[in-house]
């Protein structure tokens, strides 16, 4: 009932709160024999750190993962695999000023709504340190997607704020998108990007964007009618991380202004293979993979954190101002790519092993 | 595992072919002792009903929706409520030349790929005749979220094609929503989608849109972290619908050109209640409801059946030319309106009896 | 949340009141192409209905269940398939003296505290006629266990209030169950226990007894550790259904009483394959089929309607007396068979498809 | 799908190999703002330790629980809660003998068919081992069941091999439980069974026995029909412990040789209470608490391993000998005690959280 575990047979369950004493997961329903090292997970963790680059917060995290269970010598045994980050000793006094102030645009204000408690400390279940553990189990179904159906997961920054990156899907790479700070393969765009990221910080401000997800060789036949469409799946998938405000899937919001003529993708085969010669559907038809490339757009706001002044109120209900302190990252897109590609992964691995 | 029910406590399980038997659904988790009528679920489902008017499909459908369980003397007992529509004599016949061929845009290529068996008569299960079932079992949570939390949900035509409409929310009624055959509030507006969906139906081809859907007075403190957010289960229940491509929450795409300082809403008292000055996120912060209305918006695809002749393929790999037959609907948005209601209140409903 | 639903994969919702309109069930996750007609289904409806014989309820339901959907041209679609049949007109008259006041050992006063609304006529929901829709559902599942793993289910009285029968596993067939009223293959047994029961009846009493239940060449590596273990979900399967109070798996209690050295089942080689010598497992080790045959018992309270005279209260909390009118089962075991073999099937079949 | 998470609504996670890093369990879905501190937890945790008397196993295992989530400052957040204990350093060299043979009653055999792979190490996960998180878990729901209904869980020794206890549930108390090592509050049935499980130990032999379980207290109205009621899911609960081969409820078994007459309970008032004169239904009717005293018997066989000579095979197929080596339960029962209180009171609690 509660909302902390993701997917029906490779089932994510994480927990920990940021300034706890650790967070991590337990994944139930991963296949047997299957080869896993810690440093494999370590490297999709190390990509969501904080600290990477001059645009992200300063924050040093260490986020060592640990493998509790589930693994014996190196393969998987078909039980529970139990993954663990423990948290650095943080300095909570540093929290202190935000005990009793709900920060705009944070979840402080709604967990004390809804539990009548909070750990105030880093935004305790609500900060986005939370998703690393999400990240650590999508490493794994990466790696199963990979091995067992060839499929390749592949998200990057297509905007950041004003600024849109024109990526010719077909020619995507790993490479190219982590040949930069800011994760996008358009070289030119990136560095626009990146100059509006550091006059956003400068002016002790925040700015938003747009990730964009390719999944490549999807395996075919995938997703469950009526409710549990691929595209369904996924929005959720994308919905459920923080800061996210739209997902659209294919043609997405673009469809509406096309006729079902220009829309409707036309069968044709291709040797032996039914395919189709244009791809608005985005790889789902009825909810349903075609087999064919598919992939998504999903809007991040602006970070709430920001060091501009901002009037709140207290849990007391009396009106009052913050500012910002700390190190936070002016805009968290860049980060997020690993972060949507974790979920698309444990999204398409749950509804390909539900399709079995 | 199969896709087939709604909810975690108010739990919806559809089922029916178009063209078999009967449509229904049976719903588990209803609380005992509420009025319902079959009169009041009628109404609903008529507004769903083909046949409204000149720009839907001329097609008369008698749906007429019978209570099989779980009610007696007018009240809901506490056990699974069946809800049935018999499907009418169809003239099958008129689906013979679909029998080998896949339908560009439709779901016949993939339900024949995933299941090695299909349908054909109506679309079967990929027909969006199925949402008669989610449009009955919505009209029973709209009743009881009405009733138990003062929450309206109100849903209407934004655009068609390339017409957008204005609409204040604050001044946003059922009765506005429905003065016109296509759903919009805004006259004007409505008069010129009016236009671009009969220029379309007489090209033969079909126009897309997008639903945009207000939650008034949502339950506070429902949404459950971190992955069971609002946001999430609503964009899931919302591309769950047949030929939807995007959806966004609260600022949704536009948010990705925002600054931070512009974004946040910041908290102020009102009397002695919390609230917000604007209201970007949507009435969800953290994927938990503040109290503050929600919004969001659905993009719908134009119709994939067109009179247009499109090229295509066979069952057996040939390929071939189809022009759809019989009478369809140009655009699919003005009756996807109830649709998009009764998502949202099965959705806001299953999250508040959650929460509970 | 509600419990209404059986089975995780092959999920099985069953819906309706004794003396509603209609019983029956929906369901979801049954593989697509498999030949099913209403024959079949009717043919096990058959051994459950009342008024078979001398022993049972002289009550005539007819009981003819209809298809509603999932099922075209006599092959299954992969979708829901929703299963019904239709309450004759009962004489709803006939439980007004039932209004107001609780039987007992029934489950009118529980259904009242729970839901504060409850459904008198026929017992409701409560009633044993909701079994129909189980083994119905359990037909298919039956049907698909023979021919994808050639799985047989044979259950059989194998005590009546005192008389226990003496019954090889190894030679017991279907027709040997049917050959006699109260389905003991032990024919000397038999004719005890049909005196009893008539003597119960003459007494205006009630007898209970046990159902023993053969699962003859289960699937092997099913169930689930550590919580969904083969015995674990059988146990659940046979406690809900009505008038249950125990269950034992392979040796079962008698284990209690044994040595280790005993009771251990020895492995040994049979040409290729891992076999044991003795099989007090029943079939599952840790949780985990073997292969072996699968037995257990499933322990039946009297009939709680009786004829005698019985002290109780009514809603109002008055006491006062109460004789069932009516013809009632003196005792249910017999008819309780094919409901213990559908819900071995439901859970047997579901635990299969979970370990595909 | 996987089989490790019990509850719908408090549910618990468990991982962890019994010679792996370590063991553990999520808790996801307890209620906020309850006191909870390691050392309430350990208590319980100390009560299933190895190595507490003489009939015992003479391993010691320090068992340390740690929370890493989910509390802070002694408080439940509404988060997941994470339980860990770390496994020492067990000298895994002593199961090298067990790498390739599988123990009879074991489920060595079983593991390895299901998964293709085996943790031969301690049983990896299918040692009794992983009770310990279940024993943690069931701390928490027991404290909450105490302090929220006033419910009390008391399970004791009834039987062991065949000495048998008269216990008086009304007079049950935990002190009496824990005055001697078997856990038997007839004392001098108790001195009987320590006598025969000593006995049974110097023949390298092992005894089983049963548990009985009393639930003093429930709350009213839960359990949730027609599939998951009260006896349903404390029989599944029951059957998923480690070496339980039966569950009766109530009258149990007994009640098969009894007349409705007899059986029956009938209903009286006390006060302005509806109370039953007798309680053979154990607390439930038609699967729904009435408030009255639920007790229970769960049957366990003899400890599988025991030093006796036995015949087995070889993963490989080779007829092999095997006599255990190491320090073994002659007698697992008494150690079971908290597991079924455990069990009890997670299956308790979580069917209170689903009737709210």
């Amino acid at each position: 009932m509660s909302g902390n575990t993701f997917g029906k047979i490779f089932q994510v369950t994480t927990f920990g709160e940021s300034h706890g004493n650790a967070i991590g997961c337990v994944i139930d329903g991963c296949p047997a024999g299957i080869e896993i090292t810690e440093s494999e997970i370590q490297k999709e963790l190390d990509r969501r750190k904080p600290g990477q680059s001059k645009i992200t917060t300063q924050r040093k995290e260490g986020d060592q993962i640990k493998i509790l269970s589930g693994i014996s010598d190196g393969k998987t045994l078909g039980t529970p695999i139990a993954l663990l980050v423990f948290n650095e000793d943080a300095n909570s006094k540093d929290y202190d000023h935000l005990k009793d102030v709900f920060r705009p645009g944070q979840a402080d204000y709604t967990y004390q709504l809804k539990y009548g408690i909070r750990e105030h400390r880093g935004g305790g279940r609500g900060s986005a340190r939370e998703t690393l553990a999400r990240v650590a189990a999508g490493s794994i179904a990466k790696k199963i997607l990979k091995e067992k159906c060839g499929t390749e997961i592949l998200a990057f920054t297509e905007q950041i704020e004003k600024v849109t990156a024109e990526v010719d899907l077909d020619k995507l790479t790993l490479q190219k998108i982590e040949s930069n700070i800011v994760r996008c393969p358009d070289e030119k765009a990136a560095q626009e990007m990146i100059v509006a990221i550091e006059k956003a910080r400068d002016e002790k401000d925040s700015v938003g964007g747009v990730v964009k997800c390719l999944i490549k060789c999807p395996p075919k036949g995938i997703g469950e009618p009526v409710f549990d469409r691929v595209p369904a799946e996924l929005a959720k998938a994308m919905m459920s991380i923080n800061a996210t405000k739209g997902f659209d899937f294919g043609s997405g919001f673009a469809a509406t202004q096309m006729r079902g003529s220009q829309h409707n993708d036309e069968f044709c085969m291709q040797g032996k293979e039914v395919n189709t010669k244009t791809n608005n559907a985005g790889g789902s038809l009825g909810g349903i993979s075609t087999g064919g490339d598919m992939f998504f757009r999903v809007a991040f706001k602006p970070t709430s954190t920001i060091g501009k002044k901002q009037n709140t109120v207290t849990k007391d209900g009396q009106e009052t101002e913050l500012e910002a302190k700390g190190r936070h990252d002016p805009c968290i897109v860049p980060r997020a790519v690993p972060i949507v590609e974790a979920m698309a992964a444990l999204t398409i691995l749950d509804l390909w092993l539900r399709n079995k």
